[in-house]
């Protein structure tokens, strides 16, 4: 099991997200500090698919650091993406980088570039399963503009369904004491069962509220994520619903003063551009906070004080996943191995669905 | 109203222009001086539409200066440019970055990014109304290689309608005293009235002179220029015309020995490459003079010895601008703002056509 | 003729070679020592086709001696390279950077830039006639990991026949003594009789082999390379050859304990992954020693430690070249000259074809 990546940030104990949170404060505040710490190191930047914010803040934070980029930005224009195993890439870019971020459109891709890669590895999104980075952002965002990350109203609005972001989110502030989660959503797009057990788990309380004005006054936090309107039958369908979703200054007259408003951007509709001017509406904030974030993370990656690993147990028996968007099914060489989740189920190695 | 970005160089004073001129000259012979003066910033250049020349001039120019470059090239690969407003993008960006670069095809797209941005904007084109870098580029040259900006007579040749180029150096050597104009082209690319408008009110003399021939022995300056085809009825119709723009040997033999001969690149067919090595041939020393006045600019604007800002007067009512390819038509949030020219009449404060 | 670039590996000396490679081995253990050798450097990457893997490694090479990088990776995104020569692109990029290196799908392209570059050019890769840094790569990986440049037993196996990277090779380690050739290939895609008399005239022995099998235990060096499954007439002609050519671990059981096994990279089939584990795969080896002899070409280039010079006869007269590839076909401007090859026979000065 490879040792230093950083795939998906349960890896990490509590412990550590408190260090890297400390550690991004302190960047923060005395960045000279910090300008000469990655002097010398190389970060490349595998993005085989676009995502032009994610990229650039990574480059920024190791720039920042003192360190240097190289990387390519979209498969199209790139001859590492063709007709070259992942695998091989991998071997051939931790050659001349010291540290990879990868973003690729197939879930489980990030950890199957880590097993080859011989310098430490970022999951910088692989498909619709983890995008650790993010959650580490909005932790940061939390602790800095809030102070705490315990006894907090958390209200999570939009497609609760399919957005990743959401249930990395919750799983994560599950483990801090005393929060409590307002699930806003319609029932189309309402938080999965396996959410719902961590949140019960993990003894948080939580409710499913149907509309942002039903508890928009009680919350600490508002999160606020993308609609998808290709998720609804028709466009009357959404039209009819976005009520329910989009936030307005009307509806912020009811939210409390000291509301903090994130979204993990690009916005569309969601948040009404009328509302960036007021002080509760933190989600550019919550970008710059990022950057701090994955600074945190480069640096203690690089100097080796932190090492991220899986606890999970292995099998090394010879399962097809069933999941056709896993990284296995286009990688053949990959050997096709199992393990346990928190549950004692049999979850693919990759992409971490059910076997 | 934004202060520290340079959307236009008539925002500066002539007393701007010169200690620029000044300080691009001190680092083009003391690059060492300025090697490590930007240290710790970073430039971001944000490329809506791809123009690698002046995007390698600028991140040149950057890294020259010690600090460090992010960002894209080309909106299909772009994330970033896909369903996020330019505002949003703006916010984002100057989250990672200590100055932007902005290169857009629509009219008045640098003004609306800066509005957003939280760090010094630079405008590197924003379609067919500005480009003050290329600007700033003219005065260097002709300082540089003719040792004043006063008392040269200047022949412009080419495309003199539509050229954004050639209307911006007349307005910035109109600024300067005893400055003669010989503007080279057919009666279908002639000057527009507004530039002679300027010429005149600054009290500067000129001629329309149909053909180079005419005019070339008496010129210290040859600004020459690309002809688009495109401009012609037909294709007979511009080979019918060429020999009025095409500056050859044999034309260049009636030069003066000093004449210099600029060119904003890339040339098409203007410029006969016999012509090249002739040490008249002045234009690839323009494109080198280019990156040391952006590195004048940029250390200026990050080291806050300049403050560029407009002195026009702003109304808010809202007037819808006229101009197809104006921003205001993409970008609906922005105020549709008009302001007042230099003659009293209403422009928009975008894109800067009457409304 | 311009000194100081590095178009073609035989234009250096063998002395010239050997210092590249006692430069790459002291980089590659100390290069904490060279971190700041070409700081304040720039090198521009000028990338006609795609290909990731060689500009990622001039990138890290160039950071890592603590210079800078610019470029482009794909002329689709570039205004450079639509509408303009690449005369022009090169003088003004020579502005911009201290060192360029250049790939371009078309053959002699890298020696018709570098008449116009002000400074050094590199020779990334010019269509399907050179690419010198990857023989020096070869030369470094076998100095490195079989002591020494003499005495080897050199299986090259593959698609012989149209494979420029194993004509240079052979070509280089003709110059050294002892060295012994087995060139494992089936008729059809067998090494062409240039390179046969190379061979000859140097003295130096070489067999062919109709599979690999047959030799595979007399080996020091085996240097696998691409099969392109076009090159046979039907899908059913590769499969039946395929063993000819692919290393599979039961093939590896006949080599010896010492064999370097080599590939310019990317491979395809060639190689079963299985393999890659075994201590004597050193492709990917190959891979990062790639890295530092680009370092120690750079860094010699930069500090001008190095003039390499092709001592050829030029004759200016007005010969066309028959190659279609050639680059002289799409730059009209270029002189169409031609030199005498070491038989005395007239060839294109730019893609080395004879006329």
């Amino acid at each position: 099991m490879p040792c230093g990546d950083l795939l998906d940030l349960n890896d990490c104990s509590v412990t550590d997200w408190k260090n890297l949170i400390k550690l991004a404060d302190d960047i923060r505040l005395n960045p000279r500090d910090y300008m000469h710490r990655c002097e010398g190191k190389v970060l490349a930047t595998l993005f085989y698919e676009p995502s032009t914010r994610t990229q650039m803040s990574f480059q920024a934070a190791m720039l920042r650091l003192g360190g240097q980029i190289i990387g390519f930005d979209n498969p199209v224009n790139s001859s590492v993406s063709k007709g070259e195993t992942l695998m091989d890439t991998m071997r051939i870019v931790s050659n001349y980088a010291d540290i990879i971020v990868v973003r690729h459109p197939q879930e489980g891709a990030a950890r199957a570039a880590s097993l080859y890669a011989r310098c430490p590895v970022i999951n910088a999104g692989d498909g619709g399963h983890l995008h650790p980075t993010q959650t580490l952002t909005d932790l940061v965002t939390l602790s800095t503009v809030k102070g705490r990350l315990t006894g907090l109203r958390i209200g999570v609005c939009g497609d609760l369904k399919y957005g990743r972001t959401v249930h990395s989110l919750l799983k994560a502030m599950s483990r801090f004491e005393g929060n409590r989660f307002y699930l806003i959503s319609t029932p189309e797009l309402s938080v999965p069962d396996y959410c719902k057990e961590i949140l019960d788990n993990a003894g948080c309380p939580y409710e499913e509220v149907p509309a942002l004005d039903d508890c928009i006054g009680e919350l600490d936090v508002l999160y606020m994520t993308r609609i998808q309107q290709e998720r609804f039958a028709t466009p009357e369908a959404y039209e009819a619903q976005r009520g329910v979703f989009v936030l307005t200054p009307e509806k912020l007259q009811k939210a409390r003063a000291d509301l903090a408003i994130l979204h993990p951007l690009p916005r569309v509709d969601e948040i009404d551009p009328a509302i960036d001017e007021d002080p509760r509406a933190l989600y550019f904030t919550q970008a710059r906070l990022g950057m701090f974030g994955r600074m945190a993370l480069m640096l203690r990656m690089l100097e080796d004080d932190i090492t991220i690993h899986s606890e999970r147990e292995h099998h090394l028996h010879a399962a097809v996943c069933s999941n056709p968007r896993c990284i296995t099914h286009t990688e053949k060489y990959l050997s096709r191995s199992v393990c346990k989740d928190e549950n004692g189920h049999d979850i693919c190695l990759y992409c971490e669905e059910k076997c």
